[in-house]
C-alpha cells in the first residue's frame, strides 16, 4: 500500500463495499471462498481439480483476479463454469469495489459456490474484505517454514490453510510437523489440510470440507457426501 | 497500491528520493543490487550462499526489508556481515524514503557492494526505484510457468533473473527451455541464470557475474575471479 497515512480510510470504504456484497451473497444463497496464496502456491491448479470434483454436484462460479492476461480465466473457462475477469493493472490485491462491479455484470444468483481467485500476493489481499464467507489460503511446502511469522496477517485471517506440494515436503528441509505448528502459532484455529495437486492426495478431504461448508452455509437439503 | 489515483504522484516523489539515494551509492563507491522475488522465492538462502563465497574478497553489506520480525536479519547477520533491518509494518515493498532513512544511520561507505533485500512480492516493489545499480530477480522453478507473463513488471525490470530451484525442475512439469522462453518474451534482454541454493550449482556462474559487475560498477584495479 502505498500511501499508509490513508490506509485506515481505504478500509473503512472497503468493509463498506464489502457488506453490500455480503448482502448480495446472502441474498443469492450463494457461498462465497476468497482463495488467496503467494504467486505460485497453486491457487489455480487447485481450483481445476476442485472443480472437477464438485461440478456435477454444486453449481460452481469464479472470479480471477489478476494484474493483467486471462491465463487462469481461460483455465477455469474451459471447465465448463462461468468465470469473469477482473483485471487489476497494477493493484496488488482485489478490493471489495472491484467485485461489487464484477457482481453487476456476473450476478451470482442460480451459484451454489462463487470461488474468487485473487491476486497471487501475501501481503495485501488479506487486509480486504470482498464480503466473502470464507478464506481459503494455500501454502506451499517449498515456500520456506518461516512465511507464517513473515507474512501473519493472511495466516491469521484464514479459516483453512491448504498445505500444497506435499509430495516435495522430502525437498523442503522441514517436516510436515514444522509447519503444521508455524501455522498454529499464528492461527490456532485455522483448519490445516495437507495436499498435493500433481498426486492427488489430500484432495478429497478438502472437497469435503469445501462441501460442507456450502452445506452448512444453504443449510437446507444438499446431501452430504 | 490502495490509491491509485495517488499513484503518479507516489512514484514521482520516489523518483526524487531514489535519484538522491544514488547520488549518495556513486559518492560511497559501493555497487547496490535491489533483490526481488516473490515470496519463498529463495532470496535470503541465495544471499547467504552468495556471502559466503564473497565475503572474503569483498565488503558486503544487507539491508532487509520484512513486514515484521527479524528472521532473515538475524540469518544474514550470522554471517558476520553489517546488517540494517527496514520493517514495513503492512507495507508491502521498500520505497526510496525507506531505505533513506536507513542509510541515515547505516552509511554505505566502505563497502563495496550492498545488497537490499526487497519484501517477498512480485508486484509492488518492481515499481519502486530504490536508488539501485542493478535489479536481480529470483524466480523458482516451482512457481508456475506462466510467471512472466502475468506479473511482467518485475520480470521486465530485472538485469538478471535467477532461475532457482532447478535441482526441482523434474516435479515442476515444465523444461528449462520454456521457463527460459517465458522470460525472454517479456525481457529479451535479461541475463538468466539456473541455480539451485540447495545442490550449489550454478552459484559460481552467478558469483562471478555478480563479482564482474561490482568491479566494472567501481572502475577500480580489485582483480577478477
Amino acid at each position: 500500500m502505498h500511501r499508509v497515512v490513508s490506509e485506515t480510510r481505504v478500509l473503512e470504504a472497503n468493509e463498506r463495499l464489502a457488506a453490500r456484497n455480503r448482502q448480495l451473497f446472502g441474498d443469492s444463497g450463494v457461498f462465497v471462498v476468497n482463495l488467496m496464496s503467494a504467486p505460485g502456491a497453486g491457487k489455480t491448479t487447485l481450483l481445476e481439480r476442485t472443480i472437477e470434483r464438485l461440478r456435477d454436484e454444486l453449481r460452481i462460479g469464479v472470479i480471477e483476479g489478476d494484474l493483467m492476461t486471462t491465463i487462469d480465466a481461460d483455465r477455469i473457462g474451459a471447465l465448463g463454469v462461468p468465470v469473469f475477469q477482473i483485471t487489476t493493472g497494477s493493484v496488488c490485491h482485489l478490493d471489495a469495489q472491484m467485485v461489487g462491479r464484477a457482481l453487476e455484470q456476473f450476478h451470482p444468483g442460480g451459484l451454489d459456490l462463487l470461488v474468487i481467485e485473487n491476486v497471487g500476493n501475501l501481503v495485501c489481499p488479506a487486509e480486504f474484505d470482498l464480503g466473502e464467507d470464507v478464506r481459503v489460503m494455500v501454502w506451499s511446502t517449498l515456500e520456506g517454514a518461516d512465511k507464517p511469522r513473515k507474512y501473519p496477517v493472511m495466516f491469521h485471517e484464514a479459516a483453512v490453510v491448504l498445505l500444497n506440494k506435499i509430495d516435495l515436503l522430502p525437498y523442503a528441509g522441514v517436516s510436515l510437523d514444522e509447519l503444521r505448528a508455524n501455522v498454529r502459532a499464528v492461527n490456532p484455529a485455522a483448519e490445516l489440510l495437507p495436499l498435493s495437486c500433481r498426486t492427488g492426495e489430500g484432495l478429497e478431504e478438502w472437497v469435503a470440507w469445501l462441501k460442507a461448508q456450502v452445506i452448512r452455509g444453504r443449510g437446507d437439503g444438499l446431501e452430504a457426501a
